[in-house]
């Protein structure tokens, strides 16, 4: 556990250098070298790094890999791929995206107005847009426009309704037109078969999207009623996301393959792709005995190069080119949460914190007997005894029989008693001996929030790889939770046992520890929640240059805090007025306090919401 | 199920009058009233409706029932609250908030410096604010501020060293002062009781917050040496939000009781106040058999003020001032969200649906077969070989053998023989059958996102009261799925047999139809995601007058497209710009043209981002 499953998650984009992770790209800075660099800037807090040259291998290996299968086969068709921005809208990352994907033509998917009008903006003149999810008249008519505009769009009708409000909007924009200008047509089909994972709900006959084999035909026939035929371009099918399984996959194909044939040969005949969607799985798992997908990119690529032209031959009919909206596999990787670990707590109890009196209640004085007197042989059953006794010492405390320093003891006592019997028993492993072991790991409070930076290990228990930046040259021994800086229980990542993380003991007072968050590039920030009004972290850009030294960035801070009220519509100059208000009048303060006040509440107003010094780390900096 | 649960979970906060669900306060206008004199002011999409009469009912019942039963024991502490500003910091929520609670002394309750700013500028000047969770100096530095500035303020601390942190700004603050104004301090003690519930893991000794007895007295002695004694007002504990069950809290208290009881002996001679924290459950269940709560808030009130009581006299120490920080009991129920159902797809197959060849396969020779010789004896047995069948003809149109016409009769007869079996074998109520009937229900579109408007569904499986505000005088029949608009899968309530909603058949080109989500006045609105970038609904809030007439206030839109963008830092001139562009230079377009589109491009980009016109509804309107 000492390179925290490196080899399992990070795709070689990480290498471990001597003690600290390092990026595998350029001269292999240390993640930690560039956080310090950013923090010596004056940004505390958690810091989102994010780094372009990822994005450019993940593109790069999706459209080489699929090229392969293409020549494998002699495949007639094209690949093609959009990235759906649903997975990640944010600046920094669209327009590294769009700057990395230039050669490859690659396109913007959006399933919202709002990220229409990124595609429309972000998408070179020519490159695939793909909309998806249901849209109304407005949206339609935005589609019409990008389509005058230019762009090479696609409108996936995912029900008849849309078709007819698709059949409305042409007749406004292109009623008086020689020369009609509209988006292709697409159509959303529902497979039977269902998916495999977490969303498996995508897939299947009770998928909230797209069009039975009946809504199809009916489809088929309104466009041909209104002379639209000519525009159906594309079939699309999503079996789910973060598929772990390529089974599901296949079926599907054969299915989505058959449709196509079938509406060709019906006479769409401009009918020419077939979108798979999304679905290509990333693996998060830290742990070899856990992967989460079954298959390479190749068997994916394969798979459908392979069972599309088998069903077009079969079919006689031309090989259809293919699209893709993988965004996770895009995206995932391509940034990296580093967060400050401000505080341990330990459960660490010493002989000298116990506070014997010089006579204590029989039930102390028995603890201390069994703490003393403890041996290989009793250790189970003294370790029993003793559980069993803080249960009656707890409940005279309730009861007010005995006091606090008892009560501190009890703690104490026992504490040492479980850590002595967890070592005499060492060797025999039982799942009590480790439902023990359990409750002495170590807190490390780190300066994020959860459901800001990992909403999916809030909502969907997601994993993320998780390892320290610095101290990698030795064994981590402290069996870790991790919690976050909200002021709510489920802010923690809990120590588990079949997935255990064991992070080093570290004195804060001497040193700092950070730790790394990764694969956090798919959907965690835009579904990131403001609990506690914790907002996005500051984030930049780690780009390289020709000599391979990195440069930061597109550094954008984290929101301070009167921003923070003002985006939820507070009127902050009446907050800032009240607040100025209370200081001026004050009786008990006199003017030069007031002054200095002033100047301290507007210093602390300017800072961002995350946590910044914890006494003991300030006295180093 | 007419009543949608309305006595298990509405708390006479709603009525049905007629066929509507109306507010039962003032002139009882309907829900469906106000909702239509908000939409025909041209505000579409999803409405938050915040109603300030109920968070006063709330504030006062929590101070009527804890008043009632100190006067029952003669009680000789105060009682006192403040309300978590976590739950809900949206400024229309809180300055209702503090409108309504002022004759209450009612205070505000902070967990990070964003939410403190807040508190320091709304609470009144001697109204209690309490300080919570994990603090830096920074933080700590503005509670002294505040408590210059006159607040009535208290810290509590979470751990060691952030005392240490109050020693070190305390000297910064006042080292040069002979009459210092400091913060008063509490702590969080941690119990040993567990909680219950989703968040149970507030409470116990691995809980995240508080300090054990052993700390407990370490901070005494560091308070003591300090000189800081005299300043240590108040301890809290916390055993958990939305406490189903009494018996956890009455452990907890007799826990705290006594180690308030032990510190007063131990000479914290100002220490006078208990904070009991949160976890007042609010029913959300809208099925009788299955409510979240086995007590009322007077037992709730008449188990703290008995227990304190009978603590502090055996320990004969003063009666302690209760504090309570109950949040989710007090903004829940303030507010509503109305959604109207865009579409209704219904897994409605008719007979005229068939396409039936001359020759058909045999298989679907033989569903033909079955649907007309089904009867009640032989239902069962035809079903099971329809559903084989199915199978079989999905496999073959997947192998390329039947065509897309065959397959959309295998759905078609699939689904007749289906509904034609339950309707014989309605008696029978089997799990099979239940299944069965589960597939075949109603899908509602929504105009609405779960993972905004929702999120402790999607993260936390947390169920909400929902109803139609309209045709309430109609049983409903349709067993009902809910999807919102966002592309995503897990955006749906789905049809739970266990707590199963019904709702209407509509045809929504002849009437609208509008879904009411109850009880979602805490949490949801901040840990509301932006999932597709739908961003916080449209929302307003309804006052009524002495004469009992209600009128719109505060009404807020949800963000335009480009502020959306905006917000996520996007250049958004430099979008326009290239927007504009894309159209001026278009070679295909004639100048008129793009005049026309440029006008109907700013007019969408100045909508917000929810859906608006469905075809059929935009008839109507």
């Amino acid at each position: 556990m000492k390179d925290f499953g490196l080899d399992v998650w990070s795709d070689n984009n990480f290498i471990i250098k001597h003690d600290t992770i390092n990026i595998n790209y350029g001269l292999e800075p240390s993640l930690y070298e560039i956080t310090q660099q950013i923090r010596n800037q004056g940004y505390k807090g958690p810091l989102l790094l994010r780094f372009p040259h990822i994005i450019k291998k993940q593109i790069s290996t999706l459209f080489e890999t699929f090229n392969a299968a293409r020549e494998t086969f002699d495949y007639q068709g094209t690949f093609n791929a959009v990235f759906p921005l649903k997975v990640n809208q944010f600046p920094n990352f669209v327009h590294a995206l769009m700057d990395v994907s230039k050669e490859y033509n690659y396109g913007l998917e959006a399933g919202s107005k709002a990220e229409l009008v990124i595609a429309m903006s972000k998408t070179p003149l020519g490159a695939p847009i793909t909309i998806n999810g249901f849209k109304d008249k407005e949206m339609i008519s935005m589609c019409f426009i990008a389509a005058k505009m230019g762009h090479n769009i696609t409108i996936t009708i995912e029900g008849l309704d849309e078709l007819e409000s698709i059949i409305q909007v042409n007749q406004e924009f292109n009623e008086e037109s020689d020369t009609p200008i509209l988006p292709k047509i697409g159509v959303r089909i529902r497979l039977h078969s269902s998916g495999i994972g977490i969303w498996a709900k995508s897939g299947g006959y009770n998928s909230k999207f797209g069009l039975t084999s009946t809504e199809l035909i009916e489809a088929y026939e309104l466009l041909k009623k209104h002379n639209l035929l000519e525009h159906l371009g594309m079939i699309h099918f999503h079996i789910g996301s973060q598929m772990g399984d390529i089974a599901p996959l296949k079926k599907a194909l054969r299915e989505a393959g058959n449709i196509y044939a079938e509406l060709k040969k019906r006479g769409a005949n401009n009918l020419s792709a077939i979108n798979i969607g999304g679905g290509l799985a990333v693996e998060y798992s830290q742990h070899a005995h856990d992967k989460e997908r079954n298959y390479s990119l190749s068997e994916f690529a394969n798979d459908v190069i392979y069972l599309m032209q088998e069903i077009a031959k079969n079919k006689n009919v031309p090989q259809p080119d293919i699209f893709t909206e993988s965004g996770r596999y895009i995206a995932a990787s391509h940034s990296v949460l580093v967060a400050p670990v401000l505080e341990l707590f330990s459960q660490e109890y010493h002989e000298k914190c116990l506070r014997l009196k010089s006579e204590n209640p029989p039930l102390i004085e028995e603890l201390n007997d069994l703490y003393n007197t403890m041996s290989r042989t009793n250790a189970r059953e003294y370790l029993h005894d003793a559980l069993d006794h803080m249960e009656s010492l707890l409940t005279l405390f309730d009861l007010g029989y005995i006091d606090l320093e008892d009560r501190s003891n009890t703690e104490t006592f026992v504490n040492l008693i479980v850590k002595k019997a967890i070592a005499l028993l060492r060797s025999e492993n039982t799942d009590e001996l480790k439902q023990l072991q359990d409750r002495v790991q170590e807190k490390y409070l780190v300066n994020f929030s959860i459901f800001q930076s990992l909403p999916d290990f809030w909502g969907l228990e997601q994993e993320f790889p998780i390892m320290p930046l610095t101290h990698l040259n030795k064994i981590p021994t402290n069996p870790a939770s991790i919690w976050d800086i909200t002021c709510d229980s489920d802010g923690e990542i809990e120590f588990n046992r079949d997935y255990p993380l064991y992070l080093h003991d570290i004195d804060l007072d001497k040193e700092e520890y950070f730790l790394g968050f990764f694969l956090t590039g798919a959907y965690q920030e835009v579904l990131g929640m403001q609990h506690n009004l914790f907002t996005h972290p500051t984030e930049c850009i780690i780009n390289f240059d020709e000599t391979g030294n990195y440069k930061i960035d597109g550094l954008i801070e984290a929101q301070n805090l009167m921003d923070v009220l003002d985006d939820m519509d507070y009127d902050t100059s009446l907050i800032d007025k009240t607040l100025k208000q209370h200081i001026e009048l004050s009786e008990r303060l006199t003017a030069e306090e007031k002054r200095e006040l002033l100047g301290k509440l507007y210093l602390h107003l300017s800072e961002n919401s995350y946590l910044k010094t914890i006494q003991a780390i300030d006295e180093l900096i």
